[in-house]
């Protein structure tokens, strides 16, 4: 019975011999999301959208430290809007969904369906915003958005909406937006590294990267264990060049009107795909302990003999544990044990704890770590503090093993020809760069690697441009990405 | 100065004068919405999202507690689901918005923008249920619908998207599911009466006033002081109605297959437009203390040569009230403290302190109610416990209140001649009713009134029918609704 079950529900793939299917698997049979019966459109499941209230909870209570305030604009955009910013409309409108009826009745004019608010978040703040004294503005919106993808769906990473955050601020000087767009890249940036347990590197986008309309886009990039990159997150400046487009002004303490600075920036349900790449194996999902919506399962032995004993003293650990962390007790009837040990590891919880009669008479249990597989004899009156210490040491492993994965596949390449022998290995390749846009094209053209950022910190290395052999005064990020 | 700034931005219109009108200004000048530029829709600003936020974060806990989780479901219904379900069809379909177009393709299957989720939702149910230990299945959604309202958009009551959250539950019996209508609506109840300080009427909605697709619907009703109702929520039990024509099928203890019974319910951002109209006055909003995002607010009264210890003074209070209320210090240059005054008040902050130069010499502040004005000097160390106590005096106020009107407003009427006079003056009618549809169509003809529900509440009193005549079995509450 329980192989069978096994063959059923357990991940067929291996992670390491087709990672695609592997990621399928563990996304679907972990219960985090599912194919919606309706191309390109995915559902989120409670398992999956109780990982992103974790994530909506953590940094909604870091920028409301920060001063924002959450909003809510129309789902819908009418066509004159979207079109009022030239490199905006032209980003967005491939993949834009158009309303054009409602009821029986013909629309006089077609709605887009957002694919990001921009537009239609501009044109309130261009009726809001009169004086110095208004700003700065700091919104968020949680909402979703949605792009006519025509490559194949991925759940979580490529669907045509998903689940994000996106802030709209106004500031009076180019000073300030500057600093908006770092403060919340820091923001993002702990979040990852310190929730999700991933590694970032942070940096620029090049000007063909940026986003549609921004002056400058900054980036937070990750490496997976297939060694393609993921974009985790962005914030932009936007410059003056929607508060122009809009007519966002403001009248200054030198009584001059001027034009707002305006900044953008989200995160993703995509996060979630990248904690199911970055730290899952073969048994399906490891969740770091600060995203996970159950901590610990306690699952009970249970004899029929003893049951009633093993029952008790699991409910007594639960309400024990429950004061400090997220708890469940799994104790379903008709399942065996192994059923369950295996569809909790499927689901990613970071410890297991079994009670058994034998644990009941030594007043103790056993603590199964999920991502290393370890098994520790506990007793009872230690649990509190041991459930702590373990939840501390999987969080901390997890990031240790994706630095370890992001250094070991990051390298570095002085000409085309080393570099396009490094990308066969995939990763991340550091390389200077002339900052010419024709150079980022032929390497993209070459080896399907892009340019995923020019990173923040000073690396002063002089070189040639990877691509033309001319002074290259830039060095950049390179990697085939999701 | 001051006063210019009160005509330009305080309410002109008095609550029972111009009753909509008055409405209207509360909503646009207390920063709750806005119109976008897109007839029909609506921008929730910060303090009126906040308002959303708090309801958001109480139903979540009470239905978290007793199981439920939260997922998120496509914005978009493929039209063949749509049309399963043949009454839900013709309720929805005059008002759904269609996608026909993505990018600069006509799309092969036109898609309804959700204005209401079952079809989208009950499709995955039929795939991911299989047997009696599948369910219950206990699922809530937070998220936006949509609806081509025709009739005059008005904030918060009538637009064409407004948030929501919609629960579907899947049970193995009828009498779960009906369980599972009636503790959704007691928590419900629960939230408008000590959280928004609204009565509700609770009952049954007739058949030609429930939800398309429902056995039956039971409501959540309120009566505004404009003495019109308002439905503040609705429960459904959907039968098997749907679960037949979704196939959403399980295997029973007794290995017989068997359709599932299900629920659905909702409360929207429209309990923000019942708060705004049951509680303000003819100086703006006046929020319960419970679901103020500001419970206090503390002005600082500064002349030049005292503000610095005032301000060090009020700091002092804000931090020491901080730890127990949401409390702002509002120390904003430019603005009178009149000017100060009136903002809060339209934003309808329960509670005002004030404290000036004479104030720090004393080691007091003045505390003034937002609803009734009252005035009173507190001792600092006693202003936790104060502040504390008035709040609850607050709300209980504002529910007192609303409860008088409901009373004072609710009538017995025996026959249509009496029905017509007393709707005169609107508020709720209680008639008897002989349980014929026609009957109930004549008087909304001939009044303008509808059943609002069939209460729960036993009323033993035999009458005839208000419309026919003929033997009335049936008890009633008849309004004029929003």
């Amino acid at each position: 019975m329980e192989s069978e079950e096994k063959t059923t529900l357990g991940i067929t793939v291996k992670k390491n011999e087709d990672f695609s299917e592997w990621y399928n698997e563990v996304v679907l049979k972990g219960g985090l999301a599912d194919f919606a019966d309706l191309k390109g459109f995915m559902v989120i499941k409670p398992h999956g959208y109780a990982i992103w209230e974790k994530i909506q909870q953590h940094f909604d209570a870091e920028i409301k430290k920060l001063g924002h305030k959450n909003a809510y604009f129309p789902a819908v955009i009418p066509e004159k809007f979207f079109e009022k910013e030239k490199e905006h409309v032209d980003g967005f409108s491939p993949e834009v969904f158009w309303i054009t009826e409602a009821g029986k009745e013909k629309l006089n004019e077609k709605l887009a369906l957002r694919p990001t608010s921009e537009t239609i978040i501009y044109d309130s703040y261009s009726r809001w915003i009169r004086s110095w004294r208004d700003l700065p503005v700091l919104i968020n919106c949680w909402n979703s958005v949605f792009r006519s993808e025509t490559k194949m769906t991925k759940l979580f990473l490529r669907t045509r909406e998903f689940l994000w955050q996106e802030g709209h601020t106004c500031h009076a000087t180019n000073e300030e937006a500057d600093k908006e767009v770092m403060a919340i890249l820091n923001i993002y940036k702990k979040l990852m590294e310190e929730l999700l347990a991933i590694p970032v590197i942070t940096g620029k986008k090049t000007e063909s990267e940026k986003f549609a309309g921004a002056l400058y886009t900054t980036t937070l990039e990750a490496l997976m264990p297939d060694g393609r990159a993921i974009q985790m997150g962005t914030s932009h400046n936007l410059g003056q060049h929607f508060s122009k487009a809009f007519g966002i002004k403001f009248s200054d303490k030198d009584r001059q009107e001027k034009y707002v600075w305006q900044t953008s920036w989200g995160i993703s349900t995509r996060l979630i795909g990248a904690v199911v790449m970055a730290h899952g194996d073969d048994k399906g999902l490891v969740l770091p302990p600060s995203i996970a919506p159950v901590q610990a399962v306690i699952i009970p032995i249970v004899f029929e003999k003893s049951k009633k004993a093993v029952i008790n003293k699991s409910e007594e650990v639960r309400d024990l544990l429950s004061t400090q962390f997220s708890v469940e007790l799994d104790d379903r009837e008709g399942y065996s044990a192994g059923f369950k040990f295996n569809e909790w590891e499927l689901k990613g919880v970071p410890i297991r704890i079994e009670i058994g009669p034998k644990d009941v008479e030594k007043n103790q249990a056993v603590l199964v770590r999920r991502d290393t597989g370890e098994k520790e004899i506990v007793k009872l009156p230690e649990i509190g503090k041991k459930v702590k210490q373990t939840l501390e040491m999987v969080q901390k492993n997890l990031f240790e093993k994706s630095k370890k994965l992001l250094k070991e596949n990051t390298h570095e390449a002085s000409d085309l020809k080393q570099f396009k022998k490094l990308i066969e290995n995939r990763g991340m390749i550091i390389a200077n760069w002339c900052g010419d846009a024709k150079c980022e094209e032929q390497v993209k053209t070459d080896t399907g690697a892009t340019i995923r950022c020019m990173p923040f910190e000073k690396i002063d290395k002089k070189g040639k441009c990877i691509a033309c052999g001319k002074d290259g005064h830039l060095r950049a990020y390179f990697a085939r990405a999701y």
